[in-house]
């Protein structure tokens, strides 16, 4: 079965040529990596990229091959030293997850297998992830005949969530005819203070951020029940076609949950898709003093979650779930002859298991689901509940030492995992506080301390903690308050003399 | 700074307990991984998950923590042994990619920093994805002047593109008002050659399967021009609001490539998008034999690929790049308070790149740039131009063999990487043959010899070879027509008695 062939010219690959070094080599990034996790907290949470640094990422293409060591070299001069910061214990900037050793292992073990998981059931990735899927109805106290799709993080869940809901509820077959022949406008409902992607989401489905009616929330920053109510009615008399409402477990600004039991009932009553954004939120439900919280979470018709945030996975890793299967199967499902699926007895495509490919848009998956099979084994859910909890216990501890400051003002109700906060100076207006508390942000990570993030609350501008931090200890937010308040005097001196 | 607090139990990290023990099991992890991928084509190509295993992966979450080595002891015996079989040199089912040594480092390497690359432009990731980005766009000549952002695949790039085409071509503001509002029905253009991606993107945006106008193709497997040209006016003539075309760059039944630059011509002309699906053929430009056939693709408005199928990187990565950068921004650029760019000058926000989310729909992202970024060094451009051109080559080969054996007929022209072919046996009728043909692509899946996958062409089932292979060598192909044939011969047995 050989052919001739003049032109045979000795033929390459990408593996190594000498296994040896490359192993050498590994074991090296192996120990500094482990050193680089283990010292984090003896290092400033960020610091600047130098210009001279940023320089070096502006060379054309390589051409030619690179000796490993070099590059692994410049990897540890030019890329390591300046990260975001959020595997630092006091690192609470927007809402970003901190990673874990084994996670770390676990992708590197699931990028040597480099297994796609998208289609071709009979091989052992996709038994993972349907474990990964069903611990994690599981832990929520989401049915077990729910179907479920790992997802590259909670915007994509929200994609795949709000695309359910909108095929579910039209009354024609939109995946054919698409939105074009709804002969009613389909709207949605949310908060104000509902996470953006929810908005991008709405405007990529082609339904237009104007089909997204947000509410007014209420002192808890909840979405108002009664508003949302008379906004449904209204709507339906102006001829508008109500399909979902989307609850936020955790809002991105202040941690709030909304009355999840309450919108559920609503949604049943109504006959309204009942979709959860619980991105970081829904882990809640494992937090033994905070469980209460997002009661009715499990009622959800769809749910959206990240693993990546409070479940502390290394990124990219989310979750959607579908409380009805068939739904989210008939939302997705595609299948040309070169994915024809086998007949459950025989071969690589001998089907035993759902194509996760039916479920989602994604085709070539990777293996996301064993940094989640990894973790949950080495923790267990309950080791995860209490860290959870302590991060939540942090927060108000947080808030207690803000109150306890004359300097500081808390500016919402602690919930959940998120403390806004300012520094006020009686003698500043409104305009200068608000730029005095932007400036107090930057400095803190100018000077490596801490990185918070800044939002907007009631119309100022304030500071803010998002703790879904594992190695943070109550000692790294007593730190945090006294930088807070001494930067702010030196920011304030002259003001002060 | 010290709040007194009666409750306060010891804080606990996810962090390992002991470093040592931990470290020592990374190593092992990490020479048993090397071994694995070293020694990959001694073991079978794929292997049944047994039934005793997949039982394993049905248990409930697990409560209490296990220890690291017993996690690692249960991934090497029930999970690594059953991979659907990419890595391996004689798998060329579907389209997926071989991954490498160093990319799986780099997946180590990524995970350890785990940063997230959404937003905060002023972090060294960034820097590295745009570093990316413009290599890419240089090694396949597209403006220099173009954004992109990098993906979890093509499925999620090709939803980018799409999108961006959509909102572009609107003549209304589509994110605001929805598709509702248009006019007019808004179509496009493929052939029906062209991936599914397409029509799940086109179903998801709102437009409707419908809107997807697949047109006939050609004795090449191209989309017909003439036809092309002549929908386009009648869809005019009859209401229709034409706004995209996308061509393909390599079609996954047959790897053939539309003509390109013809098309480009053709959306100039009729001012309409031109969106080109180039999953993994668009690095078809790097080989110098077969360039030409990609000639055009430089002129698409939006290109979406991956870099997990023909650059062999590990999964996930994909790319979407777009001509018309401010096009590309305005389809997804969206901020909220808590995501308020910095003014470039000072702290983490500083913001001298774009930032990456407003490119798409993700908003936390990981670091999957860094694979891409040290691939690239390892090898330089030159080698992937002629790793891709020597799979190419050996697709040529193994059409040859296929011309050659009386055995085996070629059921489409091999135009770049992927091979259709059947076993005929003179005295079966096309139902039959249809029957051995699938029969043989188990039997060579049973047996671990090799994988391909079936697909319909012509309304025949055949047998495809699909080779983005970096470890195949021709000996791989020979083994390959051997078998069928062997096979073929086995399963005819009875008839040729």
């Amino acid at each position: 079965m050989k052919q001739e062939n003049e032109n045979v010219e000795s033929e390459e690959t990408l593996d190594p040529d000498d296994w040896e070094s490359m192993r050498k080599l590994g074991h090296k990034m192996l120990n500094d990596m482990l050193d680089y996790m283990e010292t984090v907290r003896e290092r400033p949470v960020w610091q600047h990229v130098p210009e001279r640094v940023k320089a070096h990422f502006r060379s054309p293409v390589p051409h030619d091959p690179q000796p490993p060591e070099e590059i692994y070299k410049e990897f540890v001069e030019k890329v390591l030293p300046y990260p975001i910061g959020n595997i630092h214990p006091r690192f609470w900037g927007w809402i970003l997850g901190t990673g874990t050793v084994m996670g770390a292992f676990a992708e590197l073990l699931a990028a040597s297998m480099n297994t796609n998981t998208g289609g071709g059931a009979n091989h052992i990735a996709n038994h993972v992830e349907k474990q990964v899927i069903d611990w994690i109805k599981e832990m929520l106290g989401y049915p077990e005949s729910a179907s479920g799709v790992l997802t590259s993080g909670c915007s994509a869940a929200n994609i795949i969530g709000l695309t359910v809901a909108r095929n579910a509820k039209a009354s024609f077959d939109i995946r054919r005819k698409g939105i074009q022949c709804a002969t009613q406008k389909m709207v949605l409902y949310a908060s104000g203070e509902i996470h953006s992607s929810i908005q991008k989401g709405v405007e990529l489905l082609g339904l237009g951020s104007e089909a997204l009616h947000l509410l007014p929330i209420n002192d808890y920053f909840q979405m108002d029940l009664e508003t949302l109510k008379a906004a449904i009615t209204k709507d339906r008399e102006d001829g508008y076609m109500p399909f979902c409402v989307v609850g936020a477990a955790g809002t991105t600004n202040t941690g709030s949950i909304d009355n999840l039991d309450a919108l559920a009932d609503l949604c049943q009553q109504e006959k309204l898709w009942f979709h959860v954004d619980g991105a970081f939120g829904a882990w809640a439900a494992l937090a033994p003093k905070a469980r209460n919280t997002v009661a009715g979470i499990e009622r959800a018709d769809s749910l959206a979650l990240d693993l990546h945030k409070w479940m502390y996975m290394p990124y990219e890793i989310g979750c959607i779930l579908v409380r009805h299967e068939e739904q989210h199967r008939k939302a997705f499902s595609l299948t040309p002859e070169y994915l024809a699926h086998g007949d459950g007895r025989m071969g690589l495509t001998g089907c035993d298991l759902p194509w996760f490919s039916d479920y989602g848009f994604q085709l070539s998956r990777g293996f996301r689901a064993l940094k989640a099979w990894i973790s949950l084994k080495e923790h267990g859910s309950r080791k995860y509940a209490r860290i959870v909890q302590q991060n939540i216990d942090q927060a108000h501890y947080l808030g207690e030492l803000v109150k306890a400051s004359p300097e500081l003002e808390l500016s919402a109700p602690v919930t959940l995992n998120i403390v806004c906060f300012r520094y006020v100076a009686l003698d500043m207006d409104a305009a200068e506080l608000d730029e005095l508390n932007k400036r107090i942000a930057v400095e803190l990570q100018e000077r490596g301390v801490a990185v918070l993030s800044g939002t907007v609350i009631n119309g100022r501008h304030v500071l803010r903690a998002a703790n879904t931090n594992h190695r943070s200890r109550r000692e790294d937010f007593e730190v945090l308050v006294g930088e807070v308040i001494r930067i702010g005097k030196e920011l304030t001196a002259d003001r002060q003399k």
